[in-house]
């Protein structure tokens, strides 16, 4: 209902406004992205740097439901009439509306689903291949994507479009999957790991009886997880184990000091259970990212999916352990619409296979410097990065 | 009490049969090795086959307690009178009385409280050093040590002297540690992950209120990891993601389906959540074991520590690891021994550094055909590999 009340309230509330909508269906999390044509704007034949006319000035939205929750998302589809599609009039009604592009293994899953209470097909767009298409999207086009953080410090980087390839993908949804990108559509899966964020969401959920991720998460700023995990010095009596570059204060074992007393869950604060997973999942997410960079010799590493949500300590300790792991040779990123990678490549994929009308390779422009919604005072690095929002963009039409 | 009782019945009440002792204290464990003589031993002058005089018969023994229950190790080792150490007569002390050979961080932690209790001082010899030497002893002198398992089969292997290095030796302690080994104290530990055998103990004895590590894994037997873990069929739909190799019984998500129903920690069974964590710390430590092992080039894995236990499914789920991300290229092998590497490799450190009068190199033969205590029957392949055992052997004075 939240999800509703936001979007109504968007300034899209008018139907006709609506077109292309697209969905990425996790285990967890369902993702959309849609755009919606600015009511002020004419189809006018500006002819633009990339020589093509009939843009259309809008905005890409971004939302999310959990999946457990896939008919408050199927309500949110209906209420804001997104299968009206196309960039055409009403009157002229396309074939993308018995369509929509979705990716994600609930494509397949919940493919009768749609078919049943929305009258649509989901046209299923493969999902490695829409992680990939989103993040090369974002990447190139979107300015203020990508940044590093370490020791508490933000940094924008600045993608020099030359040399993006290759890199490593990592796509933290509900499991891990670990892609080698070399280019546009060329890449592969090299890895993957079932340790992610449903891990986190799952064994959390056990142990704290929080009801939300986003809860679980508040929890962990406020704990510290040296109540539970056993530390180097732990078991050195204080001391370092220095001969192997081991610190007194490193984890030798997560959650092994839950051991060595005679606490049960209850005696334990939720808020150090909880940060004392999110450092176990976000270290071990790190270091099997790094140990494939390096089999590929790849020094930059993308972050995406829906576990990190802009959390600093969860960035900070996949940042370190990186660091530590590669002695600085490789260098972890995150991006800014972590999430949406998948919604976003499958919301690309209408012109690639379908839809002749528009741009083969960029179906959206986002401007150099992407504004959010209205928000003027936009400041990419004071926001919560995560949050649900929308990028004025311009679709054009060939 | 358990050990009080299983040593005195074996035949080494006699405090005049014992000698050396040495002794690894880690975050969880402490585990001791000793040797005993043969009663019936005369310390004959026979030539051996190694050029070396003066060998007592006797045997190894193994022992091991929780470190939260160190005052029961004091009182066995006191009670059994350990300390009488050497192979000289009581009647002619030598210096090793004063102190024992000890490895791990409580080498250093407990220092103090075995000089008050027991009034010896702990001689501290570097973990990874020890653990490499009791690993390179173990698999050069004890046949029907090493071992692969796969798809239940178990099988020994025959380690050629010439052809052991380089291996990637993984102890899986309350951490767990990876080193490449080259030789004889030829080694670099070169990774390592806080994810081990205190991970699978420590938050299995906060979701299940077990209370000892062998009651979670005897319960993680009669489990079922799919109650808990999120399966790719699941995301799915039933189906395989077959374009990247993961079929639909493959976990996308360990934990992840305690997310997608109201079920609080009481509504799952101890049973299916020890087994879904036993499975997801092993297939983890299989991983970066490989992930290290291909870095290297190292084909061959050894898992020692005492996370493992003999247990079928941690060494099945090991085994497939390994198996699955090296596509066959890496093995995954097992040893008998595997809890008591820094134990032994304390006690050969006591010749190297301080006793002449032993061999400088060897100072244990252990039969070809190892036999184990008395049981004349033993078939390694069957018994539980890794209880408390002592093993015949031969100890040489130069």
């Amino acid at each position: 209902m939240d999800h509703l009340r936001e979007i109504q309230t968007d300034g899209i509330s008018n139907p006709r406004e609506i077109s292309r909508l697209a969905i990425d269906i996790g285990g967890s999390l369902i993702k959309l992205v849609y755009f919606s044509k600015d009511s002020s704007d004419h189809e006018d034949p500006l002819n633009d740097s990339v020589g093509v006319s009939n843009g259309v000035n809008g905005r890409l939205h971004f939302a999310k439901f959990e999946t457990i929750n896939i008919n408050d998302c199927l309500k949110f589809i209906s209420a804001n009439k997104l299968l009206l599609g196309g960039f055409q009039h009403q009157e002229n009604p396309t074939n993308d509306r018995s369509f929509i592009k979705a990716t994600g293994g609930g494509a397949y899953k919940f493919s009768d689903l749609f078919k049943e209470k929305l009258g649509i097909s989901l046209e299923k767009e493969d999902e490695m291949d829409c992680l990939v298409t989103g993040a090369n999207f974002l990447l190139k086009a979107v300015n203020h994507e990508a940044f590093t953080y370490l020791n508490g410090q933000k940094e924008f980087v600045q993608i020099d479009h030359n040399d993006l390839y290759p890199y490593l993908l990592v796509n933290i949804g509900s499991g891990v999957g670990m892609v080698k990108v070399d280019g546009d559509g060329k890449f592969e899966r090299v890895s993957g790991t079932s340790v992610g964020g449903g891990t986190f969401w799952g064994l959390g959920k056990l142990l704290t009886k929080c009801q939300s991720f986003d809860e679980l998460l508040e929890l962990s700023h406020r704990g510290n997880n040296r109540v539970v995990d056993m530390l180097v010095g732990d078991i050195y009596g204080g001391m370092d184990y220095s001969k192997i570059g081991l610190s007194s204060t490193a984890i030798a074992s997560s959650f092994g000091r839950a051991i060595s007393n005679n606490n049960e869950l209850d005696d334990y604060k939720p808020e150090d259970v909880s940060r004392s997973l999110l450092r176990m999942i976000s270290n071990n997410i790190g270091q099997i990212s790094y140990l494939n960079a390096l089999r590929f010799g790849l020094k930059r590493i993308f972050f995406g999916g829906f576990f990190i949500r802009g959390q600093s300590y969860t960035m900070d300790t996949i940042s370190v352990a990186v660091h530590f792991w590669s002695k600085g040779e490789a260098k972890a990123m995150f991006l800014r619409h972590e999430g949406f990678l998948g919604a976003l490549g499958a919301f690309m994929s209408y012109e690639r296979h379908s839809l002749d009308d528009l741009m083969i390779n960029q179906s959206v422009q986002i401007p150099v410097d992407a504004s959010c919604g209205t928000d003027t005072n936009y400041n990419p690095l004071e926001r919560d990065l995560n949050e649900t929002e929308s990028m004025q963009c311009r679709v054009y039409q060939a």
